[in-house]
């Protein structure tokens, strides 16, 4: 099958860019240093992938994401980097053989985890960003709690998500350092094996962490693609033209790809050669004029809330646009 | 089955308040003076609604949600309002028995149209939106061209989608007169008995269209809500707050529905008695500080690509909490 002939839009990964992408983060992280995120693509053949380059535990954001890849067959080692009250889910899995540590952050999600049939978790430490993750001065006292009630605590997880995105080198890496100075600290008074951190931007500089949780690299797009990184744009989203201005309005092109096929927090997507004015539901709006049928590689602004819109994706030689897989986006939903 | 009970981030549908926005319209545009669009909400149940309050036709933005009407048996006169190529898939609706009319507004969507079987189409007509539609001076020739073709032009649309959001009611009314003194003048041109036009935000002003296309007001969201519409806000994401800030270090609350539970083109979502401060994949950060396991409503700020994230939405009594009905959000995907 041939690009020309799939339903627009669709999610296509280039498979170059995919392999070059692997193979640069497992020569960087080989094996158990880097534990990918798959939140960031939701797809157990892809991340069959990245187990196939030796990373064999994986990152979680949601409790779907942890019982798809378990399915999957991928279920060795998982850390859901969250925090969760729905844990019977999580105690259900482990039941079923599957390896799964929890994140928690208070009183409330260690009773949760308990109650839930959770056995491993990891202190979440806030490193800055305000989001998840206790006061660095309250990760011992959670741990103790926690082993008190008979949970095993692996170590500690601190994201430094206020500094991935940065595009100074030189400040991403002296705030990566600053957060991950705080959990160290943190981590010293926990105890256990595990110092999970880090993504995309911090994956090289980030060298105080035991295991690093990228996950965008393997995909990237474009807010990725402005830090210097050696990874490749590696996902677009393939659309039709539908539609040419008259001569007499101007010269702009409306494509079939919008709000509903991409994520745009990060703002608009690009297309190579053309400048994008605006998405609406359903059509991207760009100059210059093209014709009516011609079809056009969309790159992403933001990866993760793009790739979750879609339900499948095509691996293809971009080259000559044979399409070589398809891949259901499998961990999708909650 | 009790709101406490659903898996989070959840789609809640506020029965009252839909049940109001149907009885609303159904009083202000009577039968087949709506033409539902359906992009809005995706979802066949809700599509059920709509007819049993008169309204029999629909609007679609894509095939799918064509194919998925006809399926539920709702495919009795639909328009498809958007250019297609893709044009295969509709003939086999209308051979099937289900009336599908599709946009054309160039020489190559008609041509696609005649050879994929299509047998009526309007002519779309750019009225000021820079988007889709012929300049309004070639809508007589495009007209002509489809009918020496074989195909009936039912007429024209021309989507005043510049102007529907706009918060001046005086300035929406001005601007939909003179976009559709524009459609007016290529409908006479044209012939045919559709003048298919209108929005949420234009429904009761645009006095020159034969049929409104609204479909926002139905859910509704946070940019319609500042217009003044009789309608009220009817859909939420139920979020569970999982994480609460230690007060060493503030005082924000984190729930569990981000960047892959909200379109985000509109800017945040919201929450009543809260500042939301961001989103992030799996997470909205507000102040101020909640209990771990509180549950919010979570407004957001562009309905269509919210709904689209979702794979069921359930209709509840906000009142007592119970959840009435569950519907698949089943026109998603393309």
């Amino acid at each position: 099958m041939h690009l020309s002939e799939l339903v627009t839009p669709a999610l296509v990964v280039d498979q170059a860019a995919l392999d070059g992408n692997l193979a640069t983060m497992a020569a960087a992280l080989p094996g158990a240093r880097l534990r990918p995120h798959v939140k960031a693509h939701k797809c157990t053949s892809l991340a069959a992938r990245q187990a196939a380059t030796g990373h064999h535990g994986f990152t979680c954001a949601t409790i779907r994401e942890c019982e798809g890849l378990a399915a999957a067959g991928l279920g060795e080692d998982l850390l859901l980097a969250n925090e969760v009250l729905d844990t019977r889910r999580i105690g259900a899995l482990l039941e079923a053989g599957h390896r799964v540590t929890v994140c928690v952050d208070s009183a409330a999600t260690i009773a949760a985890a308990v109650a839930g049939g959770v056995r491993e978790v990891v202190v979440d430490v806030n490193v800055g960003l305000p989001r998840c993750g206790c006061a660095p001065e309250d990760a011992a006292g959670l741990a103790e709690l926690a082993r008190s009630l008979g949970l095993s605590v692996r170590g500690v997880q601190g994201y430094e998500g206020h500094v991935v995105g940065l595009e100074s080198a030189v400040e991403r890496t002296e705030k990566c350092k600053a957060s991950m100075e705080i959990l160290a600290a943190a981590h010293a008074a926990v105890g256990g094996e595990l110092m999970s951190a880090g993504g995309t931007g911090t994956y090289v500089i980030n060298t105080w962490a035991s295991e690093i949780q990228a996950g965008s690299y393997v995909l990237m797009d474009t807010a990725y693609g402005r830090l210097g990184l050696p990874f490749r744009q590696a996902v677009y989203v393939l659309a039709t033209v539908i539609s040419t201005s008259a001569p007499a309005l101007g010269a702009w092109s409306v494509a079939d790809a919008g709000l509903k096929a991409f994520g745009m927090d990060h703002g608009l997507p690009e297309i190579a050669g053309s400048k994008v004015w605006y998405c609406s539901d359903e059509h991207i709006v760009f100059e210059p004029a093209r014709h009516v049928g011609d079809r056009v590689l969309v790159a992403p602004a933001h990866v993760d809330p793009t790739i979750a819109y879609h339900e499948r994706m095509h691996l293809a030689d971009l080259a000559s646009g044979e399409i070589l897989e398809t891949w259901p986006v499998d961990l999708r939903g909650w």
